[in-house]
Order: C-alpha cells, then structure tokens, then sequence
C-alpha cells in the first residue's frame, strides 16, 4: 500500500504539472482504483487535474481501453448479423432509442443497446420502458445473446461486470466537480459501448439547453473527441451534431414518451422525432453494410412496429397493455398571440422531472405517468390563452415548481419563425492523427 | 447531506472555473470538511483545483481565517511577558529552535513553540528533544501555561483541538499530490501559529536542495504570502530567507543535533548555527519591543544555556543525561584534495533517515542515536581520503542505502569557494493590499 500511495502521488503530480501520462501509468491507476488501492481521494485529485490539464487523443484512448479492461467485455463475435448500436448524450423528450433500435433490427442488424436511468432534467431509456407492465431491464447473458439473435435487439441495463472502473469514476466525478471534462466524458461512453460488444457505433450528440453541452463548438470537439476514440479502439464511429434548444417530439415523461414512440411506429409520430430516427438508422445501416435497405420503407410497411411488440415481449412486456396516466393534469395557455419562437428544452426537462417523471438522486422512484406534453412546437401558430403545455402528475402539489421551471421558458414573436432543423451536420472524424 | 453535497460541488466549479471564493463559502466548506459532511475526496478536487487555480490574498486570509476558526485558540492573554514565536519551513540540520527558543525566553520574551514531528528528509524538533530521557512533548493546557510563566518557554507537541482543519487537509494533501500550492502551504502554517495565540512569529523561510522550495524566488512569494497573512489576521509577522543547500551545522540526526544545540548555548556551536538563532532572535525581540537587550551577550553569559536546562527539566527531562549514540559509525573518506564546495543538504537528510534518524511513515520510529556527523563544511579544505562524514546507525544493513543517497552528494574543486550567506535577506512584506 506504500508503494501504490507513493506510485498514485506521482501520477497525480505528473498530470497536475501538465504532462502526458503514459499507457503503462494510465492502465496502472484505473486497474489500482478498481480493486481500491487508489483511494477516491486520490481520483477525485487526478480527474480535476486531467479536467484542468487535458489528456491528449492517445492518453484519452489508454484511459478508455484500461476503463474497458477494468471488466468483462461482452462477446458477441458468432451471431449471424453485424451489430451496430446509437449512443445520445441526452436530452429532454429523446424518445428516439425506443424506435429505432427495432427500426434498425427490422433492416437486418442486431443492435445491443445497454442504457442506463435518468437523473436530473433528462430521462432514461429504462425508465421509460418500464412504463410497460412485466417488462423487465435486467437480462442475463444468456438471455441478452439469444434475443439478439432472435429478435435482432434488446435493450437492457448494463452488467454491473461491465467497465466498473467507469461506474465508479462517475459516480465519484458527480459528486467532486469533475464532470465537464471531455476527455473523461468521451472515454466514459466509449468504454461503456466498446465493452457492450457491439461492431459499429452512431452517436447523437446534442447542444443546446437541454443538453450536458450548450455550444455547438464544444459539442463538435466532443462528437470528433468520440470518433477518435472509436477509431483508436477499433469501434466504427461516426456522428450526428443534433439540437437541444426544444424537447424532441411533443412528449416528455416515460409513459407519454412510449405513447409517442409507438405512435412514431405506426408512422403517426412528430415530424422530428421520425426525421431523427430515419437519419441515425441511415449512419447504422451504412456501417452494417445493409446499403440495399431503406428505413424509411421499413418504417412505413410496419414491420418496425412489429419488431418493437417482438422486442418488448421477449423481455416480459405486453405491447398491448395500457401505459399508466397521471392523475391530475393541468394545462398552461400561451402567453400571447403569434408564432412560438422557443419552448426551452431544459425547462421543460426539469418542469417533467419535478411532476415525477425523473429523479434528482438515484434512489429516488419515477412516476410512469407523470410528465408534460408541449401542444405547440416551436415555429407554430399559437393564439393567446390556447392550452401550450399539458402538466402531468399524481402529486398536485409538484404543479407550482413545475410551473416555476417554466417561468419565462416560451417566447412567442409576432413575426413567423422557422424550426431548427432536425440534424446540424453529420462528423466523421475531424481531428485525424 | 444532499444539500450539503450539491454546495460543495458548487464551490469545487466557482474554484475550477477560476472564480474567487467568498469568505462565506471558505468558512461553510472548512467546518462542513472538519464535520465530516465534505468529504475527503470532494476537499481533494477542491485543493487541486486551488493549486492550479490559486487563491489571492483575501481568500488565502479566508482560508486561514477558517481553519484557526475550526478548533480551539491557545488563550495567552494575562501573561507577564510578551509572546513571540519562530517557524522554520524545515531543512536538514535544523536544530536552530533548540538554541532560540530558551534564548529568547532568557531575553525576557515568552516563546509559545507548538513544534512537530520529522517526516521524510528533515527531522522534527520533538523527535529530536525526546533524545533526552523522560522529555515529554504533551502538556495539558494549565502545564503549557504554567511553563510559559515560569520558564518563558514550552516546545511541545500541539494539541489535537488547534486547528483541526488543517491537520485533516495536510494528511490529505500528503496523499493526493496537492502539497505544492503556496496558499495551501502559507494558510497551514499560519493557522496553527494564529491559534497557539502568539502576537508576533518570526519565519525562516528556507531555499535549496534540502527545502520544500527549492527556488529563492519561490520562498520569498512563501515569505510574503506568510507576512501578509500574519497582517491580515492579526499576527506581527516578518521573516529571513535563508539558505538551505547544505546541511546546518554539523550534526544531523536527533540526539547528535541536541549535543550540538546545547554546544552553541555553551558558546561552542558551529557559526553558522550560532549566527542564524541570533539573527532571529534579534527579529523576535524587536517583534516584542525589548530592544534594550543583546541576545549575543544573553548567549555569551550561559543564561540561555541555565533557561535550557530549566524548560527540560519542567518538561521532565534531564539536561544532564548522557545522550544516546548509535552503535555502529562508519565514515566517508573526500573523493578529492581541494575546497568542499558542495556537501547537498538533501542526500545528508535522505542519508541519515536511511540510518534511522527519520521516518518515511508517520507511524515508524525514529532511532535517537542514528544520522550524519559533517566533518567538513563548504567552503573548508579536505585532503583526499581524510574523513568527511561519519554515519550513525543502530541497524549496520542501512549502511548501504545511506552510502546511495549521498552518491554524487560532495563535490570538491581546485580553488577556495566562499560558503553561503547564513542570512539571504529579511522580508517583512513584500506585497501590500
């Protein structure tokens, strides 16, 4: 323990003092830290100096392949379809995993996505799903290779036996100010991605209000940060640089979300949200090689529809059942007469959250039903006094700090305005080494 | 403790971003640390965070402020004499506070030394008083007081109530690679020098190989940061900047360090030793307006050596005890004839720890006997193979690895070299607010 105290110190002060830590130093203190002979304290000072002092593209890679290296990688190798999974960096309203990885199954590939719960202002992949009675998030591995084998995707939660050095890190970096660090946020997806198996990776990083980053600048470097590093672990990457100003579609709230998915599947979905899904299913296919498929006809012809209901029973689900409401729902009327030029995402996000439908520490339980549906999108008509925000909730007194979240959230002009477009631009790797 | 934990993070980014903390948010975060409701590894981003970012002067005050604030002041009020106190930044041979502390008393001041334990290559001033059978280092609160009467002086160990802020955060320091930062180091010292409740304190801020800084200009920035915080907080502060490249004195190691202490107060010590506790006796005296007295003449007519003798005695020890010596001595021919012109303060300190001296651990225990006898100093002539250094040890195997630290530690050249300066310059403010 002598020895490793003085060995971590060092490492620390290395980086501190603005050097590159070598791939031996890097694999060295996060397999140290995993067993728990680097004591938190010691990783809270390391990741506030590589927070201060940056890791380059190479020690970014190490410190992404030792974190993958810290446990066990799921083997897919042997199943008849290429796999290729989509990671979001999280927003309010981002339904999109819920359609498009039966999309994407339904065009050939076999898709793994392991997802995790909400916190804060953006919800989780999980939690909506469990909005669906019986359906469980939890699969062995077993179970997780023979539905993607049979259904061509599950969507599940991680295996506590995957990356725990990135488990811990992130729980420790939440809790010491070291979360706004791209490199230790790029390595935290990736290593998580890289040891769920999958062959190829489509990431939707979003900027905006509603996102972890706000400019678009920083969102780029993060978006080409993550390409590099599935390049550098033999991961094919690639991006799209997606808004988060407004929600995603018109629900918000794991209930609400799944109505809307579904709705997306039977092809009556939101403008946005089906926009979104057909352009990320386009960078999954492409990378499978399934250049023959089109998902927009896949979408249409209802076979993704059917591939959800396949996916949702193999996990215990019944696509059928009804999805639970809230009790009381309370509707906020536009503030004035004209065009909605903005309904901010981040408001939004943590009005849904204060109605029940997140979390702001993870013990805390979701309600399903609770949420908020946006009756306008930004770019629409509205007309003062018009219902604009539906609030949905089984604890009424959540209504008044909903409401204070949404304070000054709208704005309505009188001139027409014009909606964000749905994808910024597509990256495939800016910063080449 | 949600609450709690959501402030401290706050605080952690204000400090990251390179904000300036308020005195409020310093105050809340040193007691909710002390509390335990901080935790370690969310003081650890914090203090990385301050070493890259750095404190200026009103929040280095802040932070002193508290950690005084987060224990006990020593109440010195009433006392007969004025109070005044030293505080060396530590080196190798450093037994000047032996000398000081009974010879200011013997001037008339009463001398509150608080002193602490050896650690890596310096040793410590309790460590080395404990060579005398039965000293003892704790007094209770009415002893300290009594003593202070009745002698003029205590050196004792501080009590675990002085600022127990900084005795958490400089454990934690040790451990995380944040030792390095100015204001961390200047608000440690001076937080437990303001709540021992002296009124004026003297620094010997120390530079060269054997020192904690080794740059001059970095120790006189150390010698500021002290001086303008002593004036922020209250505490008549000035200090000497003084040399720490070779060893001070002739003895290093505790016992031996004693036997030379109690020759300088016999008038027999080494020059520089004797010249460096004058100079700073001096500075104390002027700090307590006691001008009228010469503490080389108080020195001369053996009262500081009787005042020696009686802070011994009432702290149970026997002035008049043999000291103990090692059992095995082994000495270092000079590699060449010529002038010493370097003997490195560093690899004599490392080299007598080896031999026993020091402890690497703060639970290890140091031999009395052990440590380095510098038979020539710089500035000397030596003739090839005459003895020039003679190790003491209990345990002979430790022979080898002292010989290995003071590999490269000698250098002797062809014409007469002029030693240092025992005084580089007296700083009493450089940075006025």
């Amino acid at each position: 323990m002598q020895h490793t105290a003085h060995t971590a110190v060092e490492i620390i002060r290395a980086k501190r003092d603005g050097h590159r830590l070598s791939a031996e130093r890097i694999s060295w203190v996060l397999d140290a830290y995993t067993r728990g002979e680097v004591a938190e304290e010691q990783m809270s000072a390391l990741a506030m100096a590589i927070l201060l002092q940056g890791m380059d593209e190479r020690e970014t890679a190490d410190w992404t392949r030792a974190m993958v290296d810290s446990g066990e990688v799921v083997d897919l190798a042997g199943l008849e379809r290429p796999t290729v999974d989509k990671h979001s960096t999280g927003g309010v309203g981002d339904k999109i995993t819920l359609v498009l990885t039966p999309l994407v199954a339904a065009c050939g590939a076999a898709v793994p996505q392991l997802s995790g719960r909400g916190l804060g202002h953006t919800g989780g992949t999980l939690d909506k799903l469990e909005s669906l009675p019986g359906w469980r998030a939890r699969l062995s591995a077993a179970e997780l290779r023979r539905n993607l084998e049979e259904v061509g995707a599950v969507i599940c939660a991680a295996d506590e036996r995957i990356a725990p050095a990135d488990r811990k890190l992130y729980a420790l970096r939440d809790v010491t100010g070291t979360v706004e660090s791209i490199p230790l946020i790029a390595s935290s997806i990736m290593s998580k991605k890289k040891a769920e198996g999958t062959d190829a990776l489509v990431l939707d990083v979003k900027c905006g209000s509603g996102a972890f980053v706000q400019q678009r600048a920083e969102a780029a470097l993060l978006a080409d940060t993550l390409i590099s590093l599935g390049t550098a672990t033999g991961l094919r990457t690639s991006a799209l640089l997606t808004p988060m100003s407004t929600p995603l579609g018109r629900n918000v709230g794991n209930a609400l979300e799944v109505a809307e998915a579904v709705r997306v599947l039977r092809g009556e979905g939101p403008a946005d949200v089906t926009e979104l899904t057909l352009a990320l299913a386009r960078e999954m296919i492409d990378h499978c090689g399934l250049s023959g498929v089109d998902p927009a006809e896949v979408l249409s012809s209802g076979r993704a529809l059917s591939r959800w209901e396949d996916l949702v029973r193999a996990q215990g689900g019944d696509p059928d059942a009804e999805l639970p409401e809230a009790a009381h729902v309370r509707t906020v009327p536009a503030p004035a007469t004209g065009w909605l030029a903005a309904l901010d995402a981040y408001a939004v996000g943590v009005a849904a959250s204060r109605l029940g439908a997140g979390r702001t520490r993870k013990e805390d339980e979701v309600r399903h039903g609770a949420g908020v549906r946006c009756l306008a999108k930004p770019g629409e008509r509205v007309e003062s006094g018009q219902p604009l925000l539906e609030l949905h909730t089984d604890t009424p007194e959540a209504f008044e700090r909903a409401l204070a979240a949404l304070e000054g959230a709208c704005e309505v002009t009188d001139g027409p305005v014009d909606p964000e477009p749905v994808v910024l631009e597509r990256r495939t790797g800016g910063s080449e080494t």
